[in-house]
């Protein structure tokens, strides 16, 4: 398969915006390589889901290609960000490949205009809450305190994390749900499937065994396989936006990594968006 | 250790033979690099096993090296396994190190003319049912459609499946068992011990946590422990035939993937011819 | 820099389009992943250029990223580049950035068109003039083949050629010129500037020890130095039309292939468009 | 973080050592990179430990860099350390990181000095049980049986083994305890607690898949998880010295080895010496 | 050899220093592991330097291992810099091996205030002559910039320069010379074997081909029989101080870059000091 | 082209044999894997030379596989040689493709029997002249002394000798010719036509800029074109018997350094053979 076959559908029920953007990752950059490799790798997968049992073939959605990101500042990059964000609007899924974590913020920003009651899920290793970072307000480090200045902290649920300092994981406290794995109390779940989601998956959530690509990997992560049952239940939930970011291709030399995400896209398209 | 090193017995129980073929592999090449590559990394492990509690400087084996088919059609390089399988005949076990999974055809056709009831088990990620794949017949995605001409379904078993077409997955399952994992029913395991078995390790089917150095890594694999403990069981059955193929060391410089493909042909030769 | 930092002028001198396809490489894909490779690199150059005492930020020129052609067929993606380069049209240089060799033939077609005295400065370790491969006539292996179909030999200049059947160099000896370095008599340069000419650099006509992020690199190439210097020289030309393809970036761990591509861009850009 | 962050108190709680030393590691050299890798990935992890709910920058530790002994014979490096660890004496922890195992050998020499009855905690893959290895008695795979000549095997527990040969694996029947998982008896685990403890931890105890920058990889080890649960329950006994040895950089482009390494590292000092 | 291997002579001819340390670099970091792996790779290669006929066993110097600045701001780490160069002080070459391009800085403070006359003599690709970089006055892209500040533009010789703003490439056109390439006219060299000298190499000086571990490989450089054939030449001058900076290991898998750093410092060290 | 495509000639003009081994190898081993390699690369270059206007289709030579010494002593590994190059006899140019250095022993022994006045040519880095080596008199180090007890220096021809002890340099002033680069004086040129030769290039006589792939890279190296120019002469010479050893390819990952091998071997037979 690859993402770039689907023909373009009058209505799409998703679009894939590639953000290949990573100016602010300070240790290991590359995240800006990953859009075109998991669109790559997407072509050493089948379109058919066999636990789905659904097939993208069948789904009318379009790859828009990269946003036009490459050197802005990273609020302007997020800028770029919520306004293609806006420009899909309502009637269609927004996905976004990244890129670095950053990008969250403008997508969040976006999807918020449109649905003032948005909660967010995020699964990452990292806390992402410091208030500044290198003496940036905006950064992949920071990215999750931008977000709680829009979203408060009983509508967000973090999944994943297990490094920060003191005082992010203290921050971290006040959500509506915090695990290292990706198990949701049942009164969780039921507060989730009644609100507009936005869903950001950072691929270190992972445990690195399964995704090694990344700038800052972390032991103890999330299994492959539990990250991709989370995904596939998305389908019960309201999902109205979508990110997969930090994957940095120069890392995995195996380039599973890269076909891994692919791999959650298809699951999340036909998870949330077929029928 | 080295399977080299063994030295030549007059009656072999085991007969190793590579089979440097990579010329169907369109997405990623590599496996046929896999042979040398195996016998390398055999260097870097001891020939006794803990588990099995054996060691292969007691086993009269040998490693005839390589087949010379690496730039044949698919089809002849297929008839050149089949004649060296022959001639290996009943006496031996025939072990052979690919390459890509195509050769399997050749071993199954050699096989089955010395053991009309040959039952076959496939331990793979991908179904390899297609009927057809960029313009060939005979190729590493449709072998196994080869091969049901031979064999049919009910003497089929086929672990770890988890990618294909919807066509193709319909078709698997006509087969005896199939299961994403190693797990088998007694009444399986019981109609397995009764007849010729070839096994076929697609490395594939195992995580690519395990085994990242493949040309189709697909997620959710069995564990490398699982297979082991399924190739360890081997000597249970009465297996004529086996290969491991589809190791592309290209794509793990760690090497890992080597050095595990050579400890499975250690765990399967103790196993297997042992006693 | 960064080729998408620029600012989106009303008339642009220049269109740079990716091209990020590598379907019929049969020996080892990865150019797919060229164009945002070359992007992400060109980050670590400068818009200065000391040789030409210009710089890219005067330059009114966009990047309209990449081409929605990853999984078609080689025809379809040559037609898809083709009206891409028609809608660019006469006003401006449009550069293509591979990608695999193909895409030439959809750039060299739209501009034959536009100029129907074209001529084409081929840059190149292979002939790539074999009439059909591996069952297909629109390949990288067949490229100017078919360009030789629209553009007679008389008008096709081939530098850095050094491989190729006897059939193919045979036919090479049509060429107005053909040479395995880039000197060019003074006749032939002085014929080239009076016509519009297309010029394609496939990067494997550059010595492996200085491009080796290239599928099927070839001993004893052009020298970097020197293929910057002949680009250099193209605004005393009259280019309408340029590629760069065939970087493959995962053959390169140390990305200075990508690097050494963004410079051939940022050298061509300022020689041909600055003024 | 990084561990050469840490300002030089005047009554270190832990003294950091490198010994970037791996002459006698035949299949794949690599160790001597280790100590400088694992202080630049510090950098990308955090000083604070979420499960330990400690902080590195309490911590009143030093590194003191790199011992000089890169040429040396593997006699007088072990030599060497022997000395660097006995000038640190009792009153901080030696923590060594290397570079190949048989540093150990240096260290247990000069802790034994200090502690007539110190006891020595093993996770390694391999037994480094071998009395000669290529015409050497002091090297990474004897290492242990020079160690035996210290300390009683009834002092010795072993954890992760799951390679060596028959004679290798039999004499370490004769250990305390050995187990291929780091799970421990209540009653070996109270033995433990009345003692002064060595811990050496050979990277190759952990799984491949979590652990593959190593000379030699081994299948089926132990979880990076449960390393750490092992880790950081070090502070319910009396560790007077520990070494963290074989990872080799060159095999793990990811980087992870290392990172995964130094979070070894600030677990073991948060709960060995952290109150 | 190694590096280390050499004994402690009680007055050494030279010095060496390891700085690990690339805070600054921006776009590709890793020059904090290049210390430890060129004293590895200098174990590949001789001591004995056939063009110069003369071994390094013969020569008093001493490897001092790496300072400790490994987090330190980039004006601290100068600061340690400097402080450990004074502490060489006049009766030893000091060689300081990096790390990033930055430590220079410390490097000439210490010289300077010495040898109020020193000249520095600058091997490097880029000018690094901006007055701020990404908000940092003291960085790898400044660290000239800083150095004019103490020494005028008429001491300072830039060779290899290629790559600048065009205003840094202004401003280094008041040096007494400034080349591309490593040739100097005999009134320059008369000049320069006058005073004592600071002789700094930004490993990116040399052509990617022959070093292509290094953050921002830019073409056309120095080959590394003229660098080597530059360094065999100090023996002619008066230098008081050396550094080799911006090797980056992670960037040249074939460790090359690494051995070749190593032969620079061994010839360097054989030029200036031996007799 | 693939070397095993040949069709096997009932009397052809070269046996091809692989030498798997590189036991001995200390820094960093891999040219065990170097056969396979340079076989698999094979098929990304043309049969056709250009330069020498001859096809490899045309000439009867054979690939013979592998010896089978994976795992034997150097000594006894050399004799395998000996009696497989003696067995190939007279009739047959004997091309070893290693593999380490030290099969050059069992090669020249077979050929020194068969033709008693048999000089040597080496292209090389290093001398390879220690007496012994680690502890081995048969080693990659030492063959060159080995073989001088059976060719006396004034039959020998050592190019592109760099590096080397003291010692080993000024025993190889002893030999007829010694230069470090590929040229020659007629009068030696004359004396080489009239006697029967043995040419023997190790990879690492090249330039690291274009043999990346090997385990001593060493700067300053001969060219890839003066090393196919000197190749390409050797059909005016009686050669009977060639080696090319020492690629080693897991550090070359762009893989040009066995695509250059396995053009070394094209040039060679088609020189030496064809007419």
């Amino acid at each position: 398969m690859s993402f770039l076959a689907a023909a373009s559908p009058a209505h799409p029920a998703a679009v894939l915006l590639g953000v290949p953007y990573d100016a602010t990752s300070t240790f290991r950059r590359g995240s800006a390589l990953a859009p075109q490799a998991i669109r790559w790798a997407s072509q050493s997968i089948e379109t058919y889901s066999p636990v789905l049992r659904r097939d993208l073939e069948a789904l009318p959605y379009v790859d828009r290609g990269d946003l036009d990101a490459g050197s802005l500042s990273p609020e302007a990059m997020a800028d770029v960000v919520r306004a293609s964000v806006a420009a899909v609007g309502r009637d269609a899924l927004s996905v976004l490949i990244g890129g670095e974590h950053t990008l969250t913020l403008g997508a969040v920003q976006a999807l918020h205009d449109l649905h003032p009651d948005l909660a967010v899920v995020q699964l990452d290793a990292h806390a992402d809450l410091r208030d500044e970072y290198e003496g940036r307000r905006v950064s992949h480090a920071t990215v999750m305190r931008r977000i709680l200045e829009i979203i408060p902290p009983e509508r967000v649920i973090a999944l994943g994390i297990r490094a920060g300092t003191r005082e992010e994981l203290a921050l971290a406290q006040r959500y509506r749900a915090s695990s290292p794995r990706t198990a949701l109390s049942s009164e969780v779940w039921t507060w989730l499937q009644d609100r507009p989601l936005y869903v950001t998956v950072d691929i270190d959530a992972v445990d690195p065994s399964d995704a090694p690509g990344t700038g800052n990997p972390e032991p103890e992560g999330i299994s492959a396989g539990d990250l991709l049952s989370f995904v596939r239940r998305l389908g019960d939930l309201r999902v109205v936006g979508l990110d997969l970011v930090e994957v940095s291709p120069p890392y995995d030399p195996s380039g599973r990594t890269a076909i891994f995400a692919a791999t959650i896209v298809r699951e999340a398209l036909l998870a949330v968006c077929a029928t």
